[in-house]
C-alpha cells in the first residue's frame, strides 16, 4: 500500500498548498485564484431580513474578460448567470503551443463550473449561445448549441445588468477563399484541427506515386499575418518539424517550407522594433521565409494569391496548409445589438471609460468584443473652462486651473501622455504661450489652443488577454462598490452637470508581452521600455505562463506537458 | 540552471532504462519492446551479394495483430509496407477509460512511425485505406483518407505476402436507428465523441425552462450489450458522475440513470459466472440497472425500443445517450475479398490453423478480421487411418496408433480437449470399446466411432486484443523461419499427401482477462480457473495495464493520468 499512501499524501498536498512547482511560480496566486469569501447572508433570506432584492447580472462569455470579472465579483449582492457556448475557460496565449502538441489542449482549459463552484451562492452557468440582446426590455435570448433529441432549445434571461464579454471572430476582410481553405486560431478546437492538419500534410506528402513538386506543395505551410499568433505558430511548427517530424518522415524532411505573409513592413510590428529585428534574424537563420509588404488577395484550393504592395505585382504561391491570423471582427449578435442602439455605423462596439456601452443603460462590454472610446478633451473644452472659471470672469488664472487639473488628468489620460511627449514637467507648463512664456491668465480661445494637440495622443487598446483581464477585474470592483459609490463617489468631477462620477475610469496598465520564437528562444517587451531576448527570456516565459494558470490543475498539466515534450518529444498521432 | 540539468538527467534516464515506474511494471519488457536487431547486410546490397531478392510484405492495419507481427519480424529478409487509415497504434483495452477522461486519448496511442523507426531497414507506412484486395494479381489498391487539395489519391502496392489485420466493425445487426442515434466504442475518436456527448447530456439537462421529465430523459444513459466494453463503460460513467459531475451539476445529480440492456441471462457472460454475479451485485448496489434477457428492436430519436425475450413484451424507454456495443462485423473490403475467393457465403473470413486465408495463396489474416477454422478430425479420418495403418492391414493396432498420436494431438487440439473432458489419462484410452474395455486392434468403422465425439470440443477464439497479439507474434515467427522450414519442417506430418507441415499450427494460450467495475473494484479471470475480485484486483489491473503499454512514453502518460485523476478528478470541459 506504499503507492496508495503516497498518492494520498500527494492529494492532500495539492489540496492545501503544494510547493512542488515553486520554481515555476514567480507570482504565488496565479491570475484567477478565487477568494473563498462567502456571502454572509444566504441569498434566499435577504428579503426576509428586509434587504433589497439581489440584482440580476447576466454575463456573456467565458474568456479572459468574463473570468476576471467573475473571480472578484462579490456575489452576495448579485444573482449571476453566465452564458457561453464553451463550458470552459481556455488559456489562449498557449493556443499556438497546442497546434503542435507542445502542450495538450486539455492542459490549458478549466471547466467554468469548477471556477464558479468555489463561489458559493447564486451563480449559474448555461452552455448556450446568446442569439439576441434586447436592451429595451433588458432581456437576452439564448439557444443551446448542443445537438439533442429534445425539442426545446431556446430560452431567455432577464437582467438588471448585462456584461458582454463574447470576444471576437477572425476577420477575413472578405478575402475570397479564406473561409473555405484556411485555418484560424481563436479557439481550442481550431488548434486541435491545425494539429491534425499538420500531420495530414506530412502523411499526404509521403504517399507513393507523387511527384516531388506535389510533395513540396503539400509541405508548404503558409501563415497569413505576422502578428504574435502567426509568428508563434510558425516558430512552433518549425520546432515540431525539425525536432520531431524530420526523424519520422525522413523521405520528405527537406521539402518542408514555412512562409509568413505580412502586409506591414515588419513582423511583430506592434512590438518594439528591436524585437521585430531579432525575430526576423532568427527566422532567416531557421529558413522561415518572411514576405513583408504583401497583401493576400485570394486563397484557392491550390494556391495563395498575393499582391506586393509596393509594386502591385501579383504572385501566386502553391500551398499546403494555410493559417489565417490577421485581426479580429465583431460577432453577429454584437453587430445586431449595435444596430439596435444606434452604433450600426461603427466597426466595433464602443464603450465609455467606465466600460459602459454607449447609448444603452446598464450594459457593459469588456474584452475583444468592444473598444473603449476615450472622450476627447476638445469635445468638452467649453465645459471644462466653465467649470474651472469659478468666478465667471471669462479668463482662467493659474490657481483656478490647478484646482481642476487632477480631475482633468483622471478624466482625460491623453493629457498626461501629451505632457510626457512634450517633456513638460509641470501642468502649468500647458498654459504657456506659443513662445514658451508663462501666462498668468488665459481666455477660452487661448485655452483651446493650449490643449488642441492633446487628443492626438489617444490610443486604442490592443485586443489582448491582458487588456481583457484588467477590464474584467476593474468592472467587478465597480460592481462591488456600487452601493457605496452612491454616497461616496470616487471618480473625477463631472464637467457637464454637477457632482462627481461614481467610479474612477478604467486605466490599462501594460505589464509587458512575450513572443516565443522557437528553439528555446523568446523575446519580451517589459515595462519601462525594457526588451529582453534569448534563452533566458524563454525561461522567464515558462515561469510567467505557469504562474498565470487559472488553477493548480492546469499549472501541473502545463508544466508536465513541457517536461514530457522535452523527454519524449511531441506526439504525431493523427487524433 | 538547476531545472535544466534536472531535465537533462531525466531525459537521459528515460533513454536508457528508467526505474521510475518500477512499481507499475510487473513485466519488464512491455508487450512491444522492439528488439533493435538490425539486418547484417544492408538491403540494397543483397542482390550484389548474390542473395535472393527480398520478398515484399504488405500489412493492412495498425492494431494489436499488426503491431505484434511487426515487432518481431526480421526485416532483413522482407520489404515491409504497412497500410492503415490510422497512423498510430491504440491501446484499446483502455478505450472505456478515455470515454470519461480517466485516461487521455493521447496517452494510449503511439505513432506507428515511432515504432517502425526502431526497425532500421525497408519498412514503410502509408496512411491510407485499403479499398481492394486483388489476390489473383497479388496487388492491393489503397486510397488516402486525408482531405487534400491534391488530385491523386489512389495508389496500388504489389505483394509477395499479404497480411490482413484490419480489425472489425461494429455489428448493428441491421437494427433500425442504431447507425443514426448510437455511439460505438471501437476507435479512439469514438471514445472522444462519447466524452463530449456525456458532458453535453449534463449541460443540456441543466438548462432553464425544461421539465423534470425532460431533464431525466437527457440524463438516461443506455448501454446496449453487457460484454466487457459495455460493462466497463457503465462503470466508468458511474464513477465519473458520482466522483466528479455530481459536484458540478448539483441541480440534476439525482436524475442520472444508467441502464444496461443485455440479451443473455447475465452480463459478462463470456466470463466465469462468479464474475458475472460479482458484477451484477456491485451494479445493483451502485444503482446501475441491468435488463437481462432483452433484445433491442429499434432506436428512435427519443427512445430505445426493446423486447423482453421470455414474454415477447415490448418496452420503450426514453433515452439520452446510447452506447451500442454488441459484437463485431466484417469490413466491406474484407467482405469483397471473401466474395473473390469463394468465401462469399461465410460471415467472417476463414483461415486455417497456420493463419493462411483459405482458398488463397500467400495471404494471411490475423486479429478480429478473421476467424481460425480448426480442421475437423472427422473430415480427415480416412486419411489418418490410412497413414497410421502402415502395414495396410485394414486394422489399426495400438502401436501403430501410438506412432501417430503426437502428430494428431498437434494437428487437432480438440483431441486433447476431448480427453480432458472425458477424464482420459492415456491416449490409448481413446481406442477402448463402448463398454470401456481395452482393444488390441480397431478397424476404420471402430476408429470413426472412437473419435466421433472429438470435434464437438472445438471452440472459436474470442475477438480480443490478446488473441490478435498472439497471432501476430506467431505469424512473425513463421515468417522468420520460412527459409529454414523448407529444409527442416517443424510441423506435424501431413495425413493427406506426404512429408510434414512447415510450421506448428497456431495455438492460443489464454493468459486471463480483466473486467474493471468502477469504484476501484475489478474482477479478473486468471489462468488455472482462478478468479479474483475486489480492490486488490484493481491494483493488479493497474500494474498489468501499465506494464503492457507499447512504449515508455505511453506508460508514463497513462500512470500520470491515473495519478492526475486521483488528485484533481476528471476534466469536464467540452472539447
Amino acid at each position: 500500500m506504499t503507492l496508495f499512501s503516497y498518492l494520498n499524501r500527494a492529494r492532500n498536498g495539492f489540496s492545501s498548498s503544494s510547493k512542488l512547482l515553486v520554481v515555476f511560480s514567480l507570482s504565488s496566486g496565479g491570475l484567477v485564484a478565487y477568494s473563498e469569501s462567502q456571502s454572509s447572508i444566504p441569498p434566499n433570506n435577504r428579503e426576509l431580513e428586509g434587504l433589497p432584492k439581489k440584482k440580476k447580472v447576466v454575463v456573456l462569455g467565458t474568456g479572459w474578460a468574463s473570468i476576471s470579472f467573475l473571480k472578484d465579483l462579490d456575489i452576495s449582492s448579485y444573482d449571476v448567470q453566465v452564458v457561453s457556448p464553451r463550458n470552459y475557460f481556455a488559456f489562449t496565449p498557449l493556443l499556438p503551443s497546442v497546434t503542435c502538441g507542445t502542450v495538450e489542449a486539455r492542459s490549458i482549459v478549466e471547466p467554468i463550473r469548477n471556477i464558479i463552484k468555489k463561489k458559493k451562492g447564486d451563480i449559474h452557468f448555461w452552455e448556450a449561445e446568446c442569439t439576441k440582446i434586447d436592451a429595451a426590455n433588458k432581456k437576452v435570448t439564448c439557444r443551446s448549441t448542443i445537438e439533442s433529441n429534445m425539442g426545446k432549445k431556446e430560452f431567455s434571461l432577464d437582467y438588471d445588468y448585462l456584461v458582454i464579454a463574447t470576444g471576437a471572430e477572425v476577420n477575413t476582410f472578405n478575402t475570397p477563399g479564406v473561409k473555405e481553405h484556411c485555418h484560424f486560431l481563436k479557439e481550442v478546437e481550431d488548434a486541435q484541427k491545425i494539429r491534425t492538419s499538420v500531420i495530414d500534410c506530412f502523411e499526404n506528402a509521403i504517399l507513393p506515386e507523387l511527384t516531388e513538386e506535389e510533395r513540396r506543395t503539400n509541405l508548404h505551410f503558409v501563415v497569413v499575418g505576422g502578428g504574435p499568433t502567426g509568428v508563434e505558430f510558425a516558430a512552433e511548427l518549425h520546432d515540431f518539424v525539425h525536432e520531431d517530424l524530420a526523424k519520422l518522415y525522413p523521405l520528405v524532411q527537406n521539402m518542408v517550407r514555412i512562409t509568413i505573409i505580412q502586409s506591414g513592413d515588419h513582423i511583430l510590428n506592434t512590438y518594439d522594433n528591436r524585437i521585430s529585428t531579432f525575430a526576423e534574424t532568427k527566422f532567416a537563420r531557421d529558413g522561415i521565409e518572411v514576405n513583408t509588404g504583401c497583401r493576400v488577395v485570394s486563397v484557392t484550393d491550390k494556391a495563395v494569391n498575393m499582391e506586393v504592395k509596393a509594386t502591385g505585382e501579383k504572385v501566386s504561391i502553391p500551398r499546403g496548409m494555410v493559417l489565417w491570423s490577421t485581426g479580429v471582427s465583431t460577432r453577429p449578435v454584437v453587430k445586431d445589438f449595435m444596430d439596435q442602439i444606434g452604433q450600426g455605423k461603427r466597426r466595433v462596439l464602443a464603450t465609455d471609460e467606465w466600460l459602459r456601452v454607449k447609448g444603452c443603460e446598464d450594459v457593459y462590454a469588456i474584452g475583444d468584443c468592444a473598444t473603449l472610446v476615450q472622450r476627447k478633451v476638445m469635445q468638452d473644452i467649453a465645459d471644462i473652462f466653465k467649470a474651472a472659471d469659478k468666478d465667471n470672469s471669462g479668463t482662467l488664472i493659474v490657481e483656478e486651473f490647478q484646482d481642476i487639473i487632477d480631475d482633468i488628468l483622471i478624466r482625460y489620460p491623453q493629457v498626461n501622455l501629451h505632457m510626457q511627449s512634450q517633456h513638460l514637467s509641470r501642468v502649468t507648463d500647458l498654459l504657456k504661450d506659443p513662445e514658451g512664456n508663462a501666462r498668468k491668465e488665459i481666455d477660452i480661445e487661448g485655452f483651446k489652443l493650449a490643449l488642441c494637440q492633446v487628443d492626438s495622443q489617444m490610443k486604442s487598446l490592443p485586443a489582448t488577454a491582458q487588456v481583457a483581464a484588467q477590464q474584467g477585474t476593474y468592472l467587478s470592483s465597480c460592481f462591488n462598490k456600487r452601493e457605496l459609490a452612491d454616497f461616496q463617489p470616487e471618480g473625477p468631477r463631472r464637467f457637464k452637470g454637477s457632482g462627481r462620477h461614481e467610479f474612477l475610469p478604467f486605466r490599462y496598465k501594460h505589464l509587458g508581452s512575450f513572443a516565443p520564437l522557437g528553439g528555446e528562444q523568446a523575446a519580451a517587451e517589459l515595462p519601462g521600455d525594457w526588451v529582453s531576448v534569448g534563452r533566458s527570456t524563454q525561461w522567464l516565459w515558462y515561469s510567467v505562463y505557469a504562474s498565470k494558470q487559472v488553477s493548480w490543475r492546469t499549472r501541473v498539466l502545463v508544466v508536465f506537458d513541457w517536461t514530457r515534450r522535452y523527454i519524449f518529444g511531441r506526439d504525431s498521432s493523427r487524433i
